[in-house]
């Protein structure tokens, strides 16, 4: 991404939607829907049941939020952050389920789902794993070839969807130190995730309007991105998510989805 | 129904299809998909993994046989079959996301969701249950209201869909016995379901033709539907089924499907 | 239950603990295990995966508080709120397997499962369901006839129990109205569920001093328990929890739990 | 295994049990359990109901059939083929939970879980995955320290599980091909499963008389085991678990379990 003239920058912040799962409550989804324009919504393979769907995906459309699907391995019990060495077949069948079934709760609140991002150890497992990220990629060239898909810079379920005719956005994390060659600091390494509101909001504003973050050895990196994510599992998360999204606005950064819903 | 000319009767058959599920193989699809002319393809709540759908969705579009949603509760250990005392707002939901996902599989094989037949325990509970009837038909309005659903005649379901507009398809069973009223003939009484392949195949050309079937007392009742329910889940209800439509086909009814898929 | 002589009173006090699932936490089970004398542990089947009941049983086993099997319909998505009209046979062997399930880490927190209480949408089935309430006491008999059952006074299922020869304890719920009758106002009437936590305490204190409450129109009935039921998934409940077993204390009464586990 | 003395060789016949599951049934268990000796029975997570954990449990037992704890990753979609990156902690308590609860179904059948064998993928990983093997052992001597495990030989599972101070047992697969090393040919290799009913059974009564089976290249080499596993899961391979049976007995190879469910 080339850096915009001052005052063109534009930028989309998402973050996960719809993890709560029948009794039990995870998030604050309204909070971040104040605060996000792209909502990936859970389809029910590692959290969000049919009732949560649908509510998830109506408060989104009401407040404008584009809704993307985010599809994830079988497994509620391991909130779908367990790598499953799934056939290619079937997972490419996981996936068109999980969007097909989103896609009812989106139309009934009068949107549809508008890009794809894996979740969790499937999101992890495509950056490097072929045949899986393949297998993403042909679930959604199935599904609809004008749907674009978010993923991590470099990664090759990114690349394997942009060589099939698929349109591409990568995105940086908000909260996440980086290394020298771009890459994200395992969350194991200390100074891994950062926890300073402020900090975190100045990083988000230099992204989006110099296309750079400063990496753990001081170096600056290129980070060329279309979206950032921001979470809202817990009160401190929801509160950076905001300091993220006032620091933007501060800056005249446009924050803008990067999709936008088909109609008919 | 009015008895229609001779030789311009024309019926639907449906069977139940897409149950198997992962390691587990149910029914003989493909022999059935040779005989019906409706698929009520299971949704992956009481049956039917994704790949199964898919499968199952691309061979019914091959043979012209057209797709329905058999949505039901999700209760995989009890395969649909034990009624569950779901709120309606959340039994709403989960008949759209059921329909949802298995459209997406429609669609990939080139066709779409064309009717909706709850299953088992919930096919039961709706002859009766208001709130539950009146849930399934919330969904179907909600996803689409043109398409028709199929249904016991008589059932609280229908006369609630059909209220609300939706186009009702009633249907009979092609080996179970009828009362004088013209209902079945309760399972665990003696009777209730009929072997023999030649007299099933003899009743079906007489509902279908004369719009009329011969009680267990020996009375003759109105019986008017659009579509007969046949099985493929042993080879004996595969051979049964194949004799009900040769039977039909040498009576100059027409089989045709109810319902077409919309396009585009 | 005869009125105990002054300073002689004992009671127990239960709840229900383990209800995490995954990345779902519910509950502040460490709180509620410092009040409680037998904590209700789900098993998997409405809430509880394996590590979760580890880490009740053990935080319980080291409290010295006694661990009963909290068994439930086979219903994460309803939190076994759901009647599912299960067969007895297949309920019993529900039953069974989640006691056994939780055995295996009752043993290895050092203590056994000393009792069974029933769950949600089962325990309110098994007031009065016939074969269910028999089916629940089938299992327990089949798996140690020496086990006690925690249930409603008056109910189908303690009756049957009883019967049978299984120890029954009959538990009030601290936080509920009671008619003149004797039996829980319902949820849906106004005044159903009490909220100040000094009068909850206090109507607690003379359950268990005097076998009475005070029913909704005044009225004085007799209640005649081993246990009371206090809640612990919001912090309000903790608080109400705390000061019933400050009020018992207070009062004289004996806090103890109602069964004891095998040893060896 | 040095070579027994003509007419002393002992070995045990095991065959994966109780993987029906709901509507859906798998394998002729009643066959299989007039060949083995040792019943490994799913225990609910891979496959295997209650209910039918408890027929497989009682039946094995009328038999005299022992059984074992057939235990996988929680993946019933995948029939536990598939690997799971299960955290060690969470692996160990999710054996514990299966195990424990199989245990509810052999004491009500009057036996006892005698030993613990994995399956499927969660079989395959601890080969070489060293952390869910230490998992898996982990789990076994929480429960029971004097309970066999069935593995693989020279597995890093029955490595640990011997360092651990479990007794290990071996198997061989009847029908498998074997490299000069004396691993498996794997499956995706030519010739890698062998069907000709005559030609295992032979193949057998060598591994149990000489400890030794011909390789691929032709080359002799040495299988220490104390079991062979034979499969049900199809007409042909109960037939072939029946020739492997009557081979041995003919050949005066004595035909009886490893372990001996406990007592009390």
């Amino acid at each position: 991404m080339a850096v915009p003239p001052p005052g063109t920058a534009t930028i989309d912040l998402n973050s996960d939607l719809g993890e709560s799962f029948g009794r039990w409550t995870l998030g604050d989804d309204d909070a971040v829907l104040e605060v996000v324009t792209s909502a990936n919504v859970a389809c029910g393979f590692h959290a969000g049941d049919p009732t949560v769907l649908r509510r998830t995906c109506e408060r989104a459309a009401e407040r404008g939020v584009v809704v993307g699907a985010q599809v994830g391995y079988r497994d509620l019990a391991g909130f779908g952050r367990r790598f499953v060495d799934v056939e290619p077949t079937d997972l490419t069948n996981d996936v068109l389920y999980q969007i097909g079934a989103l896609e009812a709760f989106a139309r009934v609140a009068g949107t549809r789902v508008a890009y794809v991002k894996p979740h969790g150890a499937l999101y992890n497992a495509i950056v490097a794993h072929e045949a899986q990220a393949a297998a993403v990629v042909a679930a959604v060239r199935l599904w609809d070839p004008s749907l674009p898909v978010l993923g991590l810079p470099g990664s090759r379920f990114l690349d394997l969807a942009g060589r099939a005719g698929l349109r591409t956005v990568a995105e940086a994390f908000a909260d996440r130190a980086y290394t020298p060659a771009g890459t994200l600091v395992p969350r194991r390494e200390p100074g891994a995730v950062l926890h300073d509101a402020g900090e975190i909001a100045r990083r988000c504003v230099r992204m989006a309007t110099a296309g750079e973050v400063e990496a753990v050895d001081g170096s600056v990196v290129a980070v060329d991105v279309g979206s950032v994510c921001v979470h809202g599992d817990t009160p401190g998360a929801v509160a950076i998510a905001r300091a993220v999204r006032e620091a933007l606005a501060a800056a005249g950064v446009g924050i803008a989805p990067f999709a936008r819903p088909a109609t008919g």
